[in-house]
């Protein structure tokens, strides 16, 4: 009965037994599944814990076999510091009897949950045939969103834009020899221009504008991933404006998303909806999308189904001594009597 | 920049070294200053979900320098199946970063903290000179509370209860060579019965009636640990109506405490405002007192504090490799290049 506990080191030795984009592709597939049975998870809006430099968040989920947690934070400054803007650790449980099965680092999977997640949503937004991307942010996330783009989209060419350029360095670094067609541009509006798909994903905690209406085109899908939290967005409300809106959990998102700039009753629709065939996605091929993506508890849960399974499969991972062990298991007590006690006893 | 891991065996190892009674008086000095300074902290009540068989809870709270959550079940009927009612682990962690500092076993350390929390609260809400201690369920947490009172307000005598006698006899068992009096009852009432402090401190999740009005004597301090979640209470009302009652953070209790059965605005003063000396506490030797415990984060944030500088102390716990140390912070992907990738690039 004790924690599978699954490391950084671990997870690494997961993603390269297995490559990138299948861990994409298989949490892909867990996130679709769970997101078809919707309706059993218990959901609530992070708990999040906001300062000065960051913020703090729980992400809790269950269903009536299992419960997962989330720790995230969210610091745009911690590489000053030589620490990830993101790092994140998680749970999953037994409903039953609250016993925590797994424990695991999530700083690597919520990059890879997130680019599953984007790839999702974007099956069903963006064009068929869609085959140039721009990047916006080619920070700690950005590869993965790449590859999950170009395995699970067929995506060919990716723009590539940050405005600091060691990290689009970095990025065009670690994608040589992927098959992707790289194109450095000088501007947000240069990489935007003809591209299918865009993706955003900066990590400045302000009312940033990485997307404004002067530089959308007909058909675009925007894939808005790091307008994440309160007084965090990318989008001009313009965008918006234009286009039909999707988003993971409409409660969570109208707080943290990119529509926190727009009126409460400013429709959207839940990517559950069109994936179980309940709501359209794109409707015309001349449509703007945009997802609105914030990060929700249950794709955590999916990411780590996934870990769970692979760690099995695959032998990897340790296990932690967290809870107590205990021949009875009212007698607590038992397991920290001192030895002066036990031989008075 | 690593995660500083205390397992069950290094919690045991530091409560061993140093004596239940001693971590215990720790902790509530710990909380003694924590709730002192209650109006620096970012709190909120926490976070559960609710299952047929238990709970499972998150808690978190902060502070501007640290932030720490408690994962926590309760599930009554866990101990058919060998495994204890809560078990819990936690962090402690940088606002400033987010980096996790401390992960910790908290399934011991609660027990620790509850009957630290009761020591607090007692303190100034018994009379002075207290000496009996009714203790009507003898479960897991129930030696804990036994030695906190016995430490920290004096207690000579218990007069036990549960309707498992044998946990009762695992009670006396580990009770041995404490000093401490103890007396079996038949009976709540019989055990009740002449006792300054009432403790109660049984897991079933029902309204329960542990004590009534026709049990209470005049002086009498009660304090209420186990009722402590939405439909889980141990308290008659008429107790309630003719107490004073004190709770640790009132938007929580309402929901979770016995004070769940009263009206929306029953009075209630918040402990620390007690210990700050800003409301009163007891107010004559007749009066009825009420400490309804259901826990708060802010507990958990003293307690993590405590293992902190034990373990420093001591030089327990192993370091967990819970978050990526990156060269660069920005190329999370470097973390998981394939051979492959690497030979291409």
């Amino acid at each position: 009965m004790r924690t599978l506990f699954l490391s950084v080191a671990d997870v690494a030795a997961i993603v390269r037994e297995r490559g990138v984009a299948a861990c994409i592709a298989g949490i892909a597939g867990n996130i679709r599944a769970d997101f078809l049975r919707w309706e059993s998870f218990d959901k609530s809006a992070r708990l999040a814990a906001h300062s000065g430099l960051g913020v703090i968040e729980l992400m809790p989920v269950s269903d009536a076999q299992s419960y997962s947690f989330k720790y995230v934070n969210g610091h745009p400054r911690n590489h000053l510091q030589a620490l990830p803007t993101v790092m994140a650790f998680g749970v999953l449980a037994d409903v039953a009897t609250g016993m925590p099965r797994l424990l695991s680092e999530l700083t690597l999977t919520t990059a890879l949950r997130t680019a599953a997640m984007s790839a999702v949503a974007a099956q069903v937004l963006a064009r068929p045939g869609s085959k140039v991307m721009a990047l916006i942010g080619n920070g700690a996330q950005s590869e993965f969103q790449a590859l999950g783009f170009q395995h699970l989209l067929g995506i060919e060419e990716l723009r590539l834009y940050d405005v600091d350029p060691l990290a689009t360095d970095k990025l065009v670094r670690n994608l040589q020899g992927t098959g992707l067609r790289l194109v450095r541009c000088a501007s947000i509006a240069e990489a935007v221009r003809g591209a299918n798909i865009v993706t955003t994903v900066t990590a400045d905690k302000t009312n940033a504008t990485i997307l404004t209406p002067q530089m959308l085109e007909r058909g675009m899908h925007v894939n808005a991933v790091g307008g994440d939290c309160p007084g965090k967005t990318e989008l001009h409300p313009g965008v918006l404006e234009v286009a039909s809106v999707f988003v993971e959990y409409e409660p969570q998102t109208r707080a943290e998303g990119d529509i926190q700039q727009m009126p409460r009753d400013f429709p959207v629709t839940e990517v559950w909806q069109v994936l179980a065939g309940a709501r359209p996605g794109r409707q015309l091929d001349s449509e703007i999308t945009v997802f609105d993506s914030v990060g929700f508890a249950l794709e955590d849960f999916s990411a780590l189904r996934y870990l769970r399974d692979a760690a099995e499969a695959l032998g990897v991972g340790e296990t932690l001594d967290l809870v107590p062990e205990l021949p009875d298991p009212k007698d607590l007590f038992g397991r920290v009597k001192g030895r002066r006690l036990r031989l008075a006893a």
